[in-house]
């Protein structure tokens, strides 16, 4: 009520500390479907729910190739999301050019950050709408971060974006302890039951409605989709079961393998 | 009501996630006159109504070719369609200039992606109020794609936009998977079975208020209209039993053959 | 009423998908002083009410020459049509300079639109408040287009923009399946029949009150008015009789010939 | 009332196709004194009622020599009509040191509604507050314009603007037919008269309050005021009884010779 | 009450044909402390209040050398006056290194005027809020000038400005006749009577709290104040009579010599 | 109330002809703590009260070297004091490597004067919230200058600014005729009793609470703050019993040596 | 209440001299996390709590390595702190390479400091949410400095920003007498207990939410997290006594050692 005059610009702060047009971005993405990401020692993956228009198009994928090393998961707006994936292939074009080396994961997590920043802080931009999962492999190993609309930006050994990410997360709290050691079919098995949670209680992940991506040590950025998941979803055993459970106790956590 | 506050500003997010004023600008596009899209494994054609501006003036085209092997329908406002049609020329002009080649369909529907997210951003502007179909065919076979003024875009296999769009996506829904091996002819007759669901139930589809584009492999951007048009009316059966089939089931789907 | 939030911005989209700036500008045409235009398979004309102001002014002409080969009728704000003269005069005059040709006519118009549709979509600008007839011939022939504030254009057989041009309309489009084959005076007649069917029911048309303006193949643009006038409306017949019949019958379509 | 939320932004275009904004500026037009122009075959004057600031000033001149064949009277905004009187002079001395000949009348008029009309299209800027009298001679002969806020301008064989000019078109009204052919003396004595009648009842024109701008083939532009004037307001004859006439009719027209 | 949706901005005109941001800043003119500028036919003076902040600053002189040849007296805004008095020092030294010349006094008034009516006209600027009295000499003798916040500016016999100045005008009014064949000392007794005539009743001047500036032929611009003012007073005779008498009288006319 | 219509705007007018935003600023000074300047023949002093931010922080100094010959005290803000301070020893800096001498001090305040002058004229800009006390020496002598938020700057005998000066200004009013010829520790004796007046009740000056700025001809500008401040307290005798006098009378003048 | 007229707009001051859009941004750092800073005479230091964003992501460091000599702690946004901390380390290197020397302490505080003013003067900005702890060494010694969105900052002997900050400020003001010649272990030891200070009842420092920064004379900026901690969390001895003794007391001094 009282607040909304100090939410209709994006350099008005509120008196409580608070800038709303940054905060109804964040809203955005939540709106978006589920992403999930999962990190092991030597890998990272990415799993994603692909949005359907409908039968006339093919289902939208939302994991994007940025380079050999880097894959990024999207929330949101998608054209947003296409100004900051082609800003991130850009940038690692000019790494490679330039120093001749992959550009590192933190680094371009942070100019995504910086170029959100811009947005957050200038009258007449909007925040951007849209958030990010990237993975990649550097010298440092792989990598997992979560962007936001904000600017901010955090590395995770495992979280979730989108709608009804907060059951994903939720099983991963329970499991990510086991993910370090974790070898890729096992982090794919844990991707997909953390990303089937996020799913409403009368659907199944099936080959058509779902994507992975990995990237690991010596293994460049592969996206595993439609048939190719048959052998990953195979492995995930009867989904309904998990899904009555999880029905029955709301948003508490998913049982573990 | 409330959301008022929210909606005349396109570099305003409401509390919900949205930006009304991009969402405004899609309005304009349904109220534009209906146009339909179908793809095969070899060709992509359109289909569009023409808009009558009285007796006096000729039907005005929707459709408008834009290089040999790339063409648009337009659903909206016509003089954003020009700006935007202009600028794929030039693109186009400029793929064979610089790079010999024709331009990839991709390609040049992403630049119209990046160049309409532009408008959902920047206060000052306001969105395109046109949608496109673009099809095109490029050295990885043919393509058909809605560009959207969000910046957004899909492929698809056949799809509608405009006024009444609806209906004649019913049709092509029920129908679309015979479309990958259709030849040209079927390809048409199909289109313009969907395109005639779009009308008022009194109206017929005839040589001047309707025109086809035609592209293929080894078939340049073609348009038929006027008399040639004929052939393929002749091949549609007496039109009104299919409309008073669609008027009694309302949105209904249409009866396929 | 509750419309009113969304016209005073030319950046802003209403709910239903409408510019209302622009609707206000086409107003603004609305208001102009009559003009008709009419085009046969080898020449096309313009036929305009001279707005008075007063006796001791001259009547104001409402027909501009641009080049050899292109002239226009306006109806609107005058010195916005005077912006958009000029800037037609730049081009044709560029294009005889830079491709040693006479400009086509659907350059010309195009390029009008485009001008125009800037003004509709950039944020502290208003679009033009005039609405043209232009005519012209090239190598594809005689023309006759009209433009809008909108940025639209389109081509006619024949047409009427400004005050009352409804029952100017209303006459052409009773008689225009004979404009194609009529010679110049056939079609000076129907054109000041069109003209005189916007008068107010006591006036008449006269050497004073309206010009005309010719151009064809092998003829260049060419004005006529004062005295010339007069073998023209000689031709006509007692206008007093159609205007009766007009006046009792409304907007009813005009008695033709 | 209700008009009033259109009619504080020049770039803002009412329902009815009207731009408020140029509207009030042509009221600051009707509040400056006012000031007459005649014209026969070979010469064009100006008539204008100087205003005065007291005893302590000298009256303010509201004629204005441009060039040697060109001049001024103004109505309204004196700061204005200074930066369009700077903007003539420099116009004209650019033709004279560009194409060697004195800058055509109707070039001038032109450019200064085109200068004025930019005025009337873009945010931020008002309308300029004057209106022009502009006489001049070229090689078409004398010529007579009027200049207003809105970008437009007509030539006139006599017109008047500022305050109370109705008073004084209805005098001119009434004699312009003889002015074609008057000698310089004749057009004066009309001038004279059509400028008295502007005044309140109980006022005369005198040597101190008004003065003359004359222009005509083989005569450059020349001012005549103060003592010179007497041999003019002598032909004029007894002030008076025309103005008591005048008072007892109204704004009813004035008794001619 | 209904006026102020059109006095917030510079940029707008009032549906009266009046800029009200205009008139506003001719309040903080009437505001300031007063100044008067007498002309005879071989000198022009200007004599100003000055106004005391206290005891412990020096009294604020409002007379301020420009050039051997010209001076000013400012009442309003003190740092919109040296914002102006800078660009007058300016001005004047280009005149002298780019012609060799001293600057014309119309010429820098002029200059004056037009830098003060782009502020009238744009928006995001505010007028000037000061008033000057110009005084100077040149090729065609002595000047004396009044500017203001508006742009405008006319040149005066004599003439007061800022608070109280009516009382001044009075006595200028009565006076004026006789200042052209006045001398040097006679001009300021005027002046100063008219001076003391703004002055509180209970206030006299004295050495403190006045200054006179003076130009004249073969006399560079020289300032008289503090203990040479003596001789001045001295002439002026007992300021109280005077004073008594315009206090019984109001702001009648005071007596003169 | 009603003139809040008025006061959100540097470039907007009020009917009175003030601008608020200038006078809001001006609150900010008064706000800060207070700082006394005074100058006799051959030294100018400032003194401040340091501002304590709680133990941990030592007290912030409010005076500022600028020059060997130059110093400031400030009042208001501290940010915007520093962007003043800031370009004030970039003017000198430059002086001396351009001119080869010293800044003289009436140029430098002059220049402050029309820094501050142009963020009272500009939309999108709020004045500088700081008032700064200005001493330094040059051929002419020594100098003390208060500057304000409203680009105004006057020069002082004695001044003070900030909260409660009124009360200091009341001490130096009753003395500041014996400042002329006062040696430095006199001079400094009167300013610290000014300061103290400023205190409240139960406050007393000591090493830490306040700075001395001193400069003078042949003597560069130099603070004396700390242990070296006790010599001047010592002099200054008990501070209780003036504090409890001027208690006790309120604003009334403080009892003089 | 009243207040909100002026609240939206960083160029608008209060009737009272106030900026709230920089008081609102000011309550963005009391939202962040408590970071804590002590200096002795050798050494700075800075403890921060980490926050945390759940299980799946480490926790987020709020100290941030600037330079060999430089480092700072962060409390409000995050990705404003980035661009400072980005700022600062490009003027870091910056001297480095210019003038082959660390740059000092002061300068780059001074440099925030400026950069954050501009966005607390300029219409369009939003003043910089975050608070920075910076300490550094040069040849001047250790220093510990605050600064803040209002573009002020000041030196402390020792410190606390963000939420429950003024609990820690308790401790510090009653040991900070101690700091000067404390051993750096004493130091982390005084700032381990601040820092504890600031937590919830229930809470407990551990080697995973808090880390150190350490920079000295002769000692490289320096983190110490992780099992690095628990040496220092062992000195700091049962942390729940204290705890307990500060909640039964509210905000009252912690014991000390």
């Amino acid at each position: 009520m009282n607040r909304n005059q100090y939410d209709n610009d994006i350099s008005t702060w509120s008196p409580q500390g608070r800038i709303y047009q940054v905060e109804y971005a964040l809203e955005a993405v939540k709106q978006g479907s589920a992403a999930v990401g999962l990190r092991s020692k030597t890998h990272a993956i990415l799993l994603a729910l692909k949005r359907s228009s409908g039968e006339l198009a093919s289902y939208q994928n939302k994991l994007i190739r940025i380079d050999d090393h880097l894959g990024i998961a999207i929330a949101g707006l998608t054209s947003d999301a296409r100004v900051l994936s082609n800003f991130m292939r850009t940038e690692a074009m000019k790494s490679k050019i330039m120093y001749n080396r992959p550009l590192p994961v933190y680094r371009i997590v942070s100019a995504i950050g910086d170029k959100s920043q811009v947005n957050t802080q200038n009258y007449g931009r909007r925040p951007y709408g849209v958030g990010l999962l990237v993975i990649g492999v550097d010298e440092t190993g792989p990598h997992l971060y979560e962007t936001s609309p904000s600017g901010n930006f955090l590395e995770y050994y495992a979280i979730s974006i989108g709608g009804r990410s907060q059951s994903a997360k939720t099983y991963l709290e329970h499991n990510y302890e086991s993910f370090a050691d974790a070898d890729v079919d096992e982090l794919i098995v844990h991707g997909l039951r953390a990303l089937h949670a996020t799913l409403q209680q009368d659907k199944e992940l099936n080959t058509l409605n779902c994507s992975i991506g990995i990237v690991g040590q010596g293994q460049k950025f592969e996206m595993i989709q439609d048939v190719d998941l048959q052998r990953y979803l195979d492995m995930l055993g009867p989904q309904g079961t998990g899904d009555q459970a999880a029905a029955s106790q709301g948003e508490a956590p998913m049982d573990t393998e």
